[in-house]
């Protein structure tokens, strides 16, 4: 197995993570690990500003090229251009945008999975009590093994339904739901009164999947940093397609998304993604996502990543169903970097989680459904899984 | 005038403050200095998060004692306590919590001054034009001089008030409004439906002013770490009263404002101020700005800073008005660090303060109305002011 793996490459790029020297790590869906790069990035931002700054013309030029350019490299890597990115300081941030934005009327659905993250049901939730909307759940997690998840969102689909929110990689399960088809159902559905616009949860999927998002034709593909794409925490953001662009207000504002005239007076919203951008961020923690995106691609562009996340999931789910005690959720080979299995018996997963990380493997617990969740990266080496199957065999 | 300083004291105490080293700054209303134990803190923070975790079940743990931590900190700060404050990512984030959490009917009125930040300016247009809401702005800048800014806040509340929205201490002519009387007019006004609330924004009052907010009965009270408490940019956040925190619902939501089941699924918003925090951020910030604040709290109490910047303000406000080619907007000393002032004839701001930026005093201009401000903290020397004051005379 080891021997189809590039593993002397990826081992002198491993060398670059601290995180990776002392520890066996699958958990990079709750946050990646940050490499040397991208750490130097931060702090040598940090003393820039304080040398040359840290408020002035120079550094506010600076800083402002910067952000540009940040602005830049989330753009190629979803394959969009830069007026379509949104920075924000997280995921949740990048999806509420959409959801304050839209002018709601009393009524209209609002269409979710079964799947979605506590902070956006929570949204959701709010919005509805105050918008007089409706929430409509669709069941998505029973479409792991068998169904057709494009056809339970049809069956769910009403004329009243304005927008539908999922995620593309399912947090807890790993499953990749068929985008593209989706978006081309909800676009072309005969709604009464607008297009039903497409919302994307995208924290597990972006630096995961090799992803195009105007070629997907997604209205609105929230992100954060510090997950697949190993930055550090506090840095995210969101894509607008151009169409959903101008109909989309700003609801948190501040002056980062205004033109103000000669007096300071606000004028009218930025013509690109910036108009739904706040104020003053941690503009360090930019220069190590960017730093951070760039040691990614030295290793290869993301279809390379993907593709190695995948053969690296695939034998870490081979491995795990030969273990008798426990039970991986697919049935099928994963499509992600997302593992997720069960204890058959009497499990007590958040006991099993700790003490793999007494012994140097950390992984997480899932509560919907109630499993356990490994994650894979490209840094991943084929020898950490083996140990980690050793580690889970020896706890039964 | 120097000996009245103990500037033995201050030298030492500068030392920490790398950007002090190389440049003669007064600035620190745009954004503060940062001392090392602020800068190596972040950097700390990262390299240990890399270290235990950086998502792990002790890792985890360990942030969520700091956030605990950064809130108590700031809490004493302003002398209320933890359950009040919300952490965002700065002081417009923490004005758009309560401008988006009341739930304004059509009709209702803002008051606003006609200083405010333009961030705050665009939030409250954008809330008028979807909710039917009417702004008034009253003239509070001609008071700087002369008039009563209660009495004109006074004249410009109607029954149908619901919010003042004002600056503590405003951001462009460095006056600080009487806010314990302004907030008792406005919470004794007899308004039609609801008390009528003040929201405050600190940007520049917090770190600046000994404040005390339960005292000063205010409703909401945002600031930033990142001006006068000299920490990193991206940490801010918001003072809420207990009195209106159960009345205000939280608009931008996330997974660290909610109370989940043992499913995940939200069930009730927090009963304090984390009601209001949405998710991930830059937690390295949040223990720079921990170390910012103790870092200005070992050269002297709120109070004592204040009384320092006053005396060092109206040292540099007494020179200014001995240059004949400038005008200072405050015709009496300054009761804060902000000291604004105007060349006389032809005035071109922008290019006086380029010109001393190339010279190595760092200020800014300011657009409304078109002047340079000067902010002296209490880590400013009285030679500083001495030496800008040369520079200024020298530009005619």
């Amino acid at each position: 197995m080891t021997s189809s793996f590039q593993t002397t490459t990826i081992e002198q790029h491993r060398q670059q993570f601290p995180g990776l020297h002392n520890k066996t790590y699958f958990n990079f869906g709750g946050q990646g690990m940050m490499a040397r790069p991208a750490l130097d990035a931060i702090m040598n931002a940090h003393e820039y500003i304080q040398q040359v700054g840290p408020f002035s013309v120079e550094i506010n030029a600076w800083i402002g090229k910067n952000i540009a350019r940040l602005r830049t490299t989330i753009a190629e890597e979803l394959a969009t251009t830069p007026e379509t990115i949104t920075i924000a300081e997280n995921v949740t941030a990048g999806c509420n945008i959409p959801l304050w934005g839209i002018n709601w009327q009393a009524g209209e659905q609002i269409l979710m999975t079964d799947c979605e993250h506590p902070g956006v049901i929570a949204t959701v939730g709010e919005i509805a009590r105050r918008f007089g909307v409706e929430v409509v759940i669709c069941p998505i997690l029973k479409t792991l093994n068998q169904g057709d998840p494009v056809a339970i969102i049809e069956q769910h689909l009403t004329p009243q339904t304005r927008l539908v929110v999922l995620s593309h990689l399912l947090w807890n399960t790993g499953q990749v739901l068929p985008l593209a088809e989706i978006v081309q159902l909800c676009h072309t559905y005969p709604a009464s009164n607008n297009k039903i616009q497409v919302l994307v949860d995208g924290a597990q999927s972006v630096g995961c999947l090799a992803l195009n998002l105007p070629q997907l034709q997604v209205d609105y593909y929230a992100f954060t940093g510090h997950k697949w794409l190993c930055g550090p925490a506090g840095v995210g953001g969101l894509y607008i397609s151009p169409e959903a662009f101008s109909q989309l207000q700003p609801t948190f504002i501040g002056w980062r998304g205004v033109e103000t005239d000669a007096q300071g007076q606000p004028q009218q919203w930025k013509e690109d993604g910036r108009k739904f951008e706040v104020a003053t961020s941690a503009y360090p923690e930019y220069e190590g996502l960017r730093q951070a995106i760039a040691t990614n691609q030295r290793w290869g562009d993301a279809k390379a990543r993907y593709q190695r996340i995948c053969q690296l999931s695939s034998y870490l789910w081979e491995r795990l169903t030969q273990i008798k005690a426990i039970k991986c959720l697919k049935d099928t080979p994963p499509q992600s970097g997302l593992v997720s299995f069960q204890i058959k018996e009497n499990p007590n997963h958040d006991a099993l989680v700790k003490s793999l990380e007494a012994q140097g493997f950390f992984l997480r617990t899932i509560y919907h459904p109630d499993c356990i969740r490994a994650c894979v990266h490209y840094l991943t080496l084929p020898e950490e899984i083996d140990r980690l199957v050793e580690a889970i065999e020896a706890s039964f």
